[in-house]
């Protein structure tokens, strides 16, 4: 379908204006009147809340709990921890006035919430029996953005955010793990996201963190998106805001504390990872609606298709699917069957006179070509497989873009031109100023030393000294 | 227990300072560091999670969705309805810097979303057919508070706010009333709250309402909690913001807007709905444990006693029950008994070596007198019957209490002292100077126009001029 039909730039005419333009068009999003900010639209949030509530499941079976803390930070809290308010500063956004006053103090709105939850952590922990301590809160944060990039980089996102504190550096340290988990585990499982997980090199960490850990998803342009970070703090936040307990000995010590958060851009990441020229394909473990039913015919015909599809409609729910009618009556079917496709509903049904009268239903995969009939008495059964079948064709695709475009590079040449349309895995020298160098010339970045990467050493692939690591590192463009 | 035990001020001596105390004590919340901000701990938290999942349930069922919209709001969108920001702009907490510099045009933080979102509707409505947009979001707000109190009246608070564009003023305004039937619902089933559903007279609408409806609770200092408001608009934003739909004749028409909240206040209403001199009391339908089984014993006989509680609470938990196992084994059975009693948990299932061996527990309701062994066999069944009549107890405690402090009144002396301790129902002239005048006086003001009124008039009770509204005006003090 042409651009002027579908109101969107084919995906490999140009991947920005695509994308741009599709969150749009597909109603995921809009733009907010203050630059930078954005609007999630129901259909975008209805994706958020999936991932949100099987999230928040995982947060939950492992023994944290919800809390939610202040939006307002006084303007001292951030300057307490050093490497934290130089990473935030310039993207703070601040409240000078309040109820017809201006305020004696300046206060932040959250960018992230290390510093005001490590001080009531600090009034809340006295003893090595209050710890663990495992909080979480899902909330909005602000970042003044300079380059904003709708669900990618607002100026406002929604995200949630772990805290932690442990009496062990051991055991902070396997919370920020299983947090690393949390978020791989929910990209593949819910959004089909084939994501490498990994440490982050030193200067790509978060600002007060000692180790970063992130997942990286491969975007159909061959960028990789950052989708959910976990930070080891030692001690840092502890000695900021005197986070201390006695121990069994009745010593005092400093805790160990852990942060991680994964926000609404993991909400880009799937429109990215899936999305093609005919517009959005949603995997079903996130997808609003899983399957769209669109009764065929006029008048009576019409009513008759659109009873049965209510009924059809009732039964797939009954099997747990997420269904929609589309009982919109002054579209056309043909109009209806772009729209859904356009948004990305993994299976379209369609259902009208003849369909009815052979008990079957016609049933179209968002990938897959031409219709098939589908007898309506198995069609709960089969839709479930569908589904499911559906969402491991995403995945395998995903993974096998991924590896088709990851090079494991020798040589600088190589590197760059691995760089210009994915990823490159390569032997590093683990200085910041190397890293620098590489950026300058290519853009790229070290995105992470794999976790499951293999031991491997030698020149580094820029600057010829040896590597660092022990392994190769990823490096790609970013987003 | 005294005071000095409890560290709670009974609440018979000083209803404010037990609150206070209490809520701190329970461990439902802590103070933000900027004055007027809240924490919610996990235990409060827990309760509005519980408050939360319940009314969204409700929401989506009658065709609502979710969405999210941006915390930050020119201020020329305040502006746009005169009567709103009015009503609004002494509250206003205002971003003048972000970025590292001076922003062109002060931003606000949302202290309600109705002009931002009327924006929104402006651009997506346009037809008949766009209609009725029923939404709804899940946000902090800000609100400047001169008098601060803990859950009632916070700087910052969560809410959720219900904003719908309809085509004729008829539909509205039953989406207003489904909207007051959520929050009376959503207090009876869940909190226990016997809430009075009504209309608010002229002078406490909501700024920039034609009609604003309220539900009230008692509570257990006679005071009156406004839990929960509804607001038909009429078209007043619709002509500010121009949110217009072509009609089936063509024809352009203005919109019927309506809004609706209900916020964390409520954690601070079942606190003073059901709490007593020992401490909270929470209904079992927001209550974060709804049994806590303490083991007893020492040694092998606490290990056994452990073990026995983890296995029963799992029967329980498969029974659909919220449980929790107290297994701090440093702490004493009796410190474990006083700390539930004042968190307030509905049950307590104490489970030693007797027990054990006669393959019993022994139960304690947090309302009864004495203890009662139940058998271990029965105790998923027998637990979900208990919980259940300690639900139906609260709500009719709660309703003999509203009855006993609710004096219909024929003359100002008694008028006065029926608000002392409680609500007066009394015949009104509907004049707001005579409102204000009352309130001057007695601090009391206009609750609500009861739905359930029966018809009655007469002449005013405080003015002596002819009554309105056809029925009596509840009067109390409030929060």
């Amino acid at each position: 379908m042409a651009r002027d039909e579908r109101g969107v730039t084919p995906q490999s005419e140009d991947f920005s204006a695509w994308y741009n333009e599709l969150v749009l068009k597909a109603e995921l999003v809009d733009r907010g009147p203050v630059r930078g900010t954005m609007i999630m639209r129901p259909y975008g949030f209805g994706i958020w809340e999936l991932l949100q509530a099987d999230l928040d499941r995982r947060i939950k079976e492992t023994g944290h709990v919800n809390a939610y803390f202040p939006l307002l930070i006084p303007e001292s809290y951030m300057q307490r921890e050093a490497e934290h308010v130089e990473g935030f500063s310039p993207e703070l956004a601040v409240v000078t006035h309040a109820g017809g006053k201006e305020l004696e103090e300046p206060l932040i709105i959250r960018p992230t919430s290390e510093t005001i939850i490590g001080e009531a952590m600090s009034r809340w922990i006295s003893s090595h029996r209050d710890l663990p301590l495992l909080l979480n809160q899902w909330a909005n944060v602000v970042r003044w953005e300079m380059r904003p990039r709708l669900l990618l980089r607002t100026t406002e996102f929604l995200w949630q955010e772990g805290h932690t504190a442990h009496a062990s550096a051991d055991e902070a340290m396997t919370e920020t793990m299983l947090a690393t988990g949390f978020y791989r585990d929910l990209a593949r499982d819910l959004a089909a996201m084939p994501v490498i997980a990994g440490e982050k090199t030193a200067s790509e960490r978060f600002a007060g963190a000692q180790r970063t850990f992130t997942i990286e998803g491969m975007m159909r342009d061959g960028r990789a998106l950052q989708a959910g970070t976990s930070h080891y703090m030692g001690s840092n936040f502890a000695r900021a805001f005197g986070i201390q307990y006695t121990g069994p000995d009745d010593t005092l010590q400093y805790c160990f504390t852990t942060s991680w958060g994964m926000s609404s851009r993991m909400v880009g990441g799937v429109v990215m990872t899936h999305g093609d020229d005919q517009g959005l394909v949603l995997p079903p473990g996130v997808a609003p609606y899983q399957i769209v039913i669109v009764p065929i015919g006029r008048g009576a015909a019409e009513a008759a298709a659109t009873a049965a599809a209510q009924d059809l409609a009732g039964r797939l729910r009954g099997a747990g699917l997420r269904v929609h009618v589309d009982g919109r009556s002054h579209l056309s079917p043909g109009y209806k069957f772009n729209d859904w496709e356009l948004r990305g509903v993994p299976v379209r049904l369609e259902l009208g006179p003849r369909d009815l009268a052979a008990g079957t239903v016609l049933m179209a995969r968002r990938l897959g070509e031409g219709k098939e009939a589908v007898s309506l008495d198995s069609a709960p059964a089969r839709l479930s497989f569908e589904l499911t079948a559906f969402q491991a064709t995403l995945l395998q695709r995903a993974t096998e873009f991924r590896e088709q475009h990851t090079v494991q590079v020798q040589t600088w040449p190589e590197f760059v031109t691995a760089v210009a349309s994915g990823w490159a895995s390569a032997l590093h020298c683990g200085s910041a100023e190397c890293e620098a160098d590489i950026k300058a010339e290519t853009t790229a970045t070290a995105r992470c030393i794999p976790f499951d990467g293999e031991p491997d050493s030698g020149p580094c692939v820029r600057c010829g000294r040896p590597s660092d690591y022990g392994k190769r590192v990823l490096f790609g463009r970013s987003y």
